[in-house]
């Protein structure tokens, strides 16, 4: 399933309201795209429909979840830890984004007012299904509901100078994620790629990964409860650079879609 | 005003139910404290009660607000920055804690399993009353509800480890708010202090903060958006140390009151 979260189209009753649905079609044929509205959340074992369809076209694809938090491995792919100076870490590197960054596909970044380097990280985000806590490798494709494209955009000037990473990759706008959660698919070795005005910045793979997702979840988890809906970004492949007020970047990973954003003044 | 969050006592007709109240009375003698019901909540310009009132030590106070995110500053004390081999911090250190690692008054710090070594961090804490961002310092004010208690505790081993912070500092139970909000105090030069079974570990003054209240918050929500409730956290004076199973740490400060929690095995 592709589990999306919209606002209805004004051919709805209810126009403007939000509401989950699933998403059907072939995404090479975009004109035949449907979204089938869910009763209710996604987080049940069997979400229902209502029986409400609309092309996909004529609505408007929101965050396809609200987390609670974000938590994000860093540094997880040799390469791009290569490119940065650093070391694989000896332990997993878990860092937080706050709820208020997330935005949805097609909002826009606000270019920071402390920084003159925002740069992008696509990486693949899972999407918990369960209020978990300490949970073990492998129980662990349990608590996960799916998984969706994520930019883990971040100051990094302002990661450099401030040493934590609140306001780098806390700030408003700063975690885009979507356009839809893939409940049925394998990530172990998925193609992971970001283009910025459709020139190709990262090329990676998640069989890259220095410490998969069973590891990563079982990480956290240990120390911090997960509650449905929560975000975890599992590290970015080499080849961050720098975005531009007006540049237009897009997160695409094989079997799940692409997440398209564009860069605005704040 | 001190507002409290607190679960309604049996005599109640709706036993159990969670509230926020006015906290009356003096606290060199509790015996005679009450709290008064306020309507819905108190992120109001004038919160009204509801005339139900019932003696303090009939309640179960809890977390006396919810927050979206904790942000705290690290190092904004310099006595703490030298005890731990670190210089100030050329930009102000702001790291994020989870809302799943928040606790109440009274209630238990869980030990958790990845860490042998748990420290007690004793802090001023900031309640956000109203949804803001990039504030100018001077008008801060604005935007404070008032103030509590906070132990921002620390897995200090994993902290060392780990390079960023979201398990060292944001692990569940991890963060301690309470016992109530004050809103009418001025927070320039209040006595900080942390003890560990009676005994005196941690001793300074808000006006050892090396940034104060209207740069930290100011320093933050360039950045940030702060919802109402959210909480910032203003860094620790000297004295940091361990704390094992069994032991009671209460955190005091001048004008606000005490917030004491056990530490139990996870």
């Amino acid at each position: 399933m592709r589990i999306a979260r919209f606002s209805l189209p004004d051919s709805a009753a209810d126009a403007g309201a939000v509401r989950f649905g699933l998403v059907e079609g072939d995404v090479e044929q975009p004109e035949a795209m449907v979204i089938a509205e869910l009763e209710g959340h996604p987080f049940t074992p069997e979400p229902r429909t209502t029986g409400r369809v609309w092309p996909l076209a004529d609505v408007r694809l929101l965050a396809p979840v609200l987390p609670s938090k974000i938590v994000a491995v860093g540094r997880n792919y040799a390469d791009h830890a290569k490119e940065m100076g650093n070391e694989v870490p000896a332990v997993p590197l878990t860092f937080l984004k706050p709820s208020t960054s997330v935005i949805g596909p097609n909002e826009t970044i606000a270019y920071p007012t402390f920084s003159q380097d925002v740069q992008h990280e696509a990486e693949l985000a899972i999407v918990i299904g369960r209020l978990c806590s300490q949970v073990p490798r492998e129980r662990v494709t349990e608590v996960v509901l799916g998984y969706t494209c994520a930019n883990d955009v971040t100051a990094r000037d302002a990661q450099r100078a401030e040493g934590q990473w609140a306001r780098a990759k806390g700030f408003d706008t700063s975690c885009p994620l979507g356009p839809w959660i893939e409940t049925e698919i394998d990530p172990a070795d998925l193609a992971v790629t970001c283009t910025v005005n459709d020139e190709l910045r990262q090329a990676g793979r998640t069989s890259q990964m220095m410490r998969g997702i069973e590891e990563i979840v079982a990480f956290i988890s240990e120390a911090l409860t997960l509650l449905p809906g929560d975000v975890i970004l599992t590290g970015t492949p080499a080849g961050v650079g720098p975005m531009q007020v007006g540049d237009r970047v897009s997160v695409s990973i094989e079997g799940i879609g692409t997440l398209t954003n564009r860069i605005v003044k704040r």
